[in-house]
């Protein structure tokens, strides 16, 4: 998608170790409007999937997920990294690693909204090594749901996600594909 | 705002101590189509307090912000609880009580995104004792800026975050007035 593509050119920062910084637009600022775009876009890609329900993580999840899960007129839950106490004792709990603050976080769903049946849509902000996606995949299978589609807002390939997400047979769309990232230069896949 | 006031009256549930759950359409599971009207709302109440910039804090507040930021067409800061990598040594830091969580969180804004002269509308999910409303003020007063407006989803008058708010002399907007809550009884201003 240009003009996500053309936005990471311009502010994104590479800060080593597979870190790409878009706190401006994404991350802790965020530009609605880039965001709306992105979800309408994401809308348009997996408007024949059947989605009943959009899934994500909090925090940086919740942006893009929001304004798909608008532009499809669907609910959409975020998984929580700490159990409130408006939720109930019983919860879907699953653990994978934080990029970005370097330790494990819990993945928690309450069952009062994934429930057997729904067929999910997942939307995050990365695409990196998969590994929180793959949280997501995990409690909406323990729910009994189907994983219908996956989508990222910047996927970065060298770190295998999409690897390790294909055997799930579904269709995964990225709005940036970064394929290499070498100082200032950040390479995409067209 | 009655779309709004309509949901709480059919699914919000009062867990006692002064907890209101809504978790089916604002905190866990989230309605993008009834967040997009309140950000709507929202934008046409502070049309004219020359808002550069929405704060709001993570995690719930994310939604009606960013809506209603998209509305305005602003950019959205909000505010983390815990300090990513991709964040500076330097930051703005503030403790606030979390209602939910029991205890003490961080507040965090870089000051890349938080600088001074900007005209800050801050945008929550619940105005209750108004302390981590007060915890932006002070995160948005520390990097020079200035407040223009305050709006949250839900206020409960019952515990006083107005009177706190009110010395600020910025307009407060909510858009569904709890006035008491007793037992399955909940009791709108209007």
């Amino acid at each position: 998608m240009k003009e996500l593509k053309e936005r990471i050119l311009r502010e994104g920062k590479n800060l080593g170790n597979g870190i790409l910084k878009v706190d401006s637009f994404v991350n802790h600022q965020v530009d609605p409007v880039l965001m709306n775009a992105c979800g309408r876009e994401f809308a348009r890609r997996f408007a024949n999937v059947g989605a009943t329900k959009v899934l994500t993580a909090e925090i940086s999840g919740i942006a893009p997920a929001l304004t798909t899960a608008l532009h499809l007129s669907l609910p959409v839950v975020y998984a929580r990294n700490t159990k409130p106490i408006t939720m109930p004792d019983a919860v879907f709990l699953t653990l994978a690693p934080s990029h970005t603050k370097g330790v494990m976080t819990e993945l928690i769903v309450s069952p009062e909204y994934l429930a057997g049946g729904e067929r999910v849509l997942i939307i995050d902000d990365f695409l990196a090594s998969g590994a929180t996606i793959m949280g997501l995949v995990r409690l909406a299978q323990t729910a009994g749901a189907t994983i219908v589609g996956i989508g990222a807002l910047i996927e970065k390939t060298f770190e295998g996600g999409r690897q390790m997400l294909k055997p799930l047979g579904v269709p995964i769309e990225s709005l940036a594909v970064i394929t290499a990232m070498e100082g200032d230069t950040i390479v995409f896949s067209d």
